[in-house]
């Protein structure tokens, strides 16, 4: 379109002070960090199916990175750049000026340069690739899982979930609660500096996006090991803490997808240092089970007694 | 959606022998070569804009990549990575298998490896991130045209908007010469080759992907720089050559994007060194004007008389 670089140099025309040239080239110059790898995701997220078509810009605009981030976070990996690919249905400016200080908000506190992309008309659709670097050989991966791991959980799970179902009509909550459970759903916080500390501690790490039970089930297929969990040790965010029993609440926690905290194990012998490094990271972490030679995951009540988790396992609840 | 992670398997998941880790984590870990710079460009392509919504998928996938190896060609870079992101409104077998069959069969050929990238389901959209090396300093950027430069050009300009015009039915053309021009439309071929190797000749380069007029005036405008250009040297692919006079087919030539040829300038001297490196590359170039210190572009004629392009310049005819 006519305004497309009008657009692109209004709103994501920033200096970009990691990079070597940014916006403006047919592609942009980096300098890689020696001694590192260079670690890359990407997202597309689509109106109608990730965010409603007149979802409020500015979360937007935060979620579209946060989401990356998160990918990077798992991997234990600093992140340094980014490019973000927009088709809009129309040139917006207002919701431009809106989408654009969320992204480069969150952009700035994690030190992240814009440094390409691109802009079209189209159907909503945000396509944002995030680079970092990890040193050579450091990065977090899936496979890494050990027999005898603890498995442990960032913050706390369920909230976002919950908040769609609020949304959707499927649950009532109070104003306070929503309010709490949609601030989850729209303003997740990427893990990066908890990411960044355990990749000297944890054996694996993978970000909770679809759920805890799918998202840990990458964990132990990559690594060919299983999984205890102990359901009562799950960190409950405190609006689903007191109704655990309900399923509903139980689902959500399970496999709610859009939590955005990390699922990562480490050796039994490392609870303490696995602390120290939340502590300073300022997250609260849970242990919630451990890895187990037998395959497949299995969810223990207060008991200790094996919960059903449906017929297909943790596939059941992907969603 | 539940397939996403069985589509990525079947068609997305190949061997990535350029990469440390590749599809199949939260991020794809690569190991950046030293003494090169990272060269990174995104483009995304969305249906009823960029393509029919029913465009034969194979060379769809082709041409998703090759539009981002262009960008990489233009910069001189040799190319390594890609991510793929694709919205699809529903999950269709045999359309990914043509897709990727096009995508692969051109990656292959450049040495790239897929390592990341995203499937959704929704309006259809397809987001490529690739990323290439150069040596580092070495770069060819739109900043570095010179006075005096000789302004050159790849292959032959026109075909594809030509071919655009017939699909819309704005032109008659007979069934060997429409084949020709859709044939360009559709499976244009990136300038990898040639720009690597005038990365030691030229001083400055863009692809021709908005059409030579606003492509060139991107290198102006970054160099602070005007040009003359001589009408009667742009090479005219065949089926346009004959007609150059008529208006339609003079704006293609100037303004019909989606050449994917490359726009250089280099030093007057070099003339022997760049038509030999076109040799080795297998690709023809022409000199088609000159670098001048007076700001602006200026078309001229056979008998060097200045040629009306409209009041705002080459401006006007960016679509």
């Amino acid at each position: 379109m006519s305004s497309e670089f009008d657009l692109i140099a209004r709103f994501f025309t920033r200096p970009a002070p990691n990079a070597v040239l940014g916006v403006g080239d047919d592609a942009a110059l980096l300098a890689p960090t020696p001694g590192t790898e260079l670690v890359i995701s990407s997202d597309m997220l689509v109106a109608g199916r990730h965010f409603l078509a007149d979802a409020d810009p500015y979360p937007l605009g935060h979620k579209a990175l946060a989401v990356n981030l998160s990918d990077l976070a798992a991997m234990g990996a600093v992140p340094r750049w980014a490019t973000l690919s927009l088709a809009l249905p129309e040139a917006d400016e207002t919701w431009l000026a809106a989408f654009s200080r969320g992204f480069f908000e969150l952009a700035d506190r994690y030190n992240v340069s814009l440094v390409g992309g691109d802009t079209t008309r189209g159907p909503l659709n945000l396509c944002v690739t995030i680079l970092g670097e990890a040193p050579v050989g450091r990065a977090l991966r899936r496979s890494g899982a050990k027999v005898d791991d603890g498995v442990w959980v960032s913050g706390d799970l369920g909230a976002a979930a919950l908040g769609v179902r609020y949304l959707n009509g499927q649950i009532m909550l109070d104003t306070a609660d929503a309010a709490l459970c949609q601030d989850r759903l729209h303003w997740p916080e990427p893990r990066i500096v908890l990411g960044n500390m355990l990749s000297c501690v944890a054996h694996a790490a993978i970000d909770i996006s679809d759920g805890l039970l799918a998202d840990l089930g990458h964990i132990l297929e990559c690594s060919g090991v299983g999984a205890e969990i102990e359901f009562d040790r799950l960190p409950a965010h405190p609006v689903l803490a007191a109704k655990r029993a309900d399923p509903l609440i139980r689902r959500c926690l399970l496999a709610g997808g859009d939590d955005y905290e990390l699922c990562f194990t480490a050796p039994p012998d490392r609870d303490r240092a696995i602390l120290a490094v939340a502590q300073a990271a300022g997250v609260s972490v849970s242990r919630v089970g451990r890895i187990t030679a037998e395959p497949g995951l299995r969810l223990l009540d207060g008991e200790g007694r094996e919960m059903d988790i449906g017929e297909k396992g943790f596939d059941h609840f992907a969603e």
